[in-house]
């Protein structure tokens, strides 16, 4: 299978990026291929224009946003890697999926039917996140459900991946050693077996 | 009481700019100032980078935050108004908490105990929010369980907001007149009673 990394930390030693490695170390020992976005280091734009809409509303696609879903286009998996922030991911990675998913390419809306019709193919999404907090304080405000929902039932399996999996590692901040080595561990399985 | 808008929509001529001008009508009428901050206008950058987290750890605030900052402290309301897309904020308001609200300014953690404590003495939080799916659709992914959970529990209330109500106006893209014009009654309704 081929892969796409979407990757959003703004720390190059953060033990985000020791996931990525470790994640794309078990794509390579599958025998899967993989590209990794790193927004960041890329400095995507993530802010979704009223000149984006315009050209969209003309059936036209801005330039960034064209090399970003020729990419999505080009594989069958797509995986996420992003710390949580506020409960959510950070802007660099919302504004990616603003942009890229737009109508038209991740999905379409019939407007008699009020339908809307998935049109990724991808055989399996993956979200990899961080969570500073202790799984209990996550848990407190349910929001490991609400994620999930928004991530797998609000975004991929809405644009039509049936196979979505989310892996949230809670409490990195306070986390002794031997924890953070379990983690990158369970990441090199996500990877291995993809 | 006085009431920061953050508002974030890019196109000056939507139906979000619509509920911005009769929310502040509404707060007017009530006797209220406000604020208004509309962060596609003044082209905030939503993105934390490394150079923001190097500064807050030897206890300084990157100057456009701080700035930020300061309108936040001078106010005893709080509001955000924008679209939610793909079951969130767009990025542009996203990384405002991101960046604005960072560890000892909106929250503090006491790493001895893993305490978080909520640092904004607002009297109010409220979200006003448009979704272009229709209801039902919204329903089916308990995006509006998910959202208030997020917003209400995982954001304002987390940061010491007791009072956080949030209002959801859906199938914003295809309603009637009659529709949208009960949606801006209701929003003027919000501020004059806010």
């Amino acid at each position: 299978m081929k892969v796409l990394i979407v990757y959003a930390h703004p720390n190059p030693r953060s033990f985000n990026h020791a996931i990525l490695e470790a994640f794309t170390k078990g794509l390579s020992d599958a025998g899967h291929n993989y590209e990794v976005i790193d927004l960041y280091a890329v400095k995507f734009n993530p802010c979704l224009s009223q000149d984006d809409v315009d050209l969209f509303t003309n059936e036209k696609i801005p330039d960034d946003i064209k090399r970003q879903q020729e990419k999505v286009s080009q594989t069958d998996g797509l995986a996420f890697i992003y710390p949580i922030w506020w409960t959510g991911p950070p802007a660099m990675l919302k504004g990616w999926i603003d942009r890229v998913f737009f109508m038209g390419f991740a999905y379409d809306f019939d407007e008699k039917t009020g339908q809307y019709t998935g049109l990724l193919k991808h055989q399996k999404g993956l979200f990899i996140n961080t969570a500073g907090a202790s799984e209990e304080a996550a848990e407190m405000v349910g929001l490991e459900v609400a994620l999930k929902k928004i991530n797998n039932e609000g975004i991929l399996q809405f644009c039509g991946i049936k196979e979505v999996l989310q892996t949230i590692f809670h409490n990195v901040v306070m986390a002794d050693d031997a924890t953070l080595k379990g983690y990158l561990e369970d990441t090199y399985q996500l990877g291995r077996n993809f």
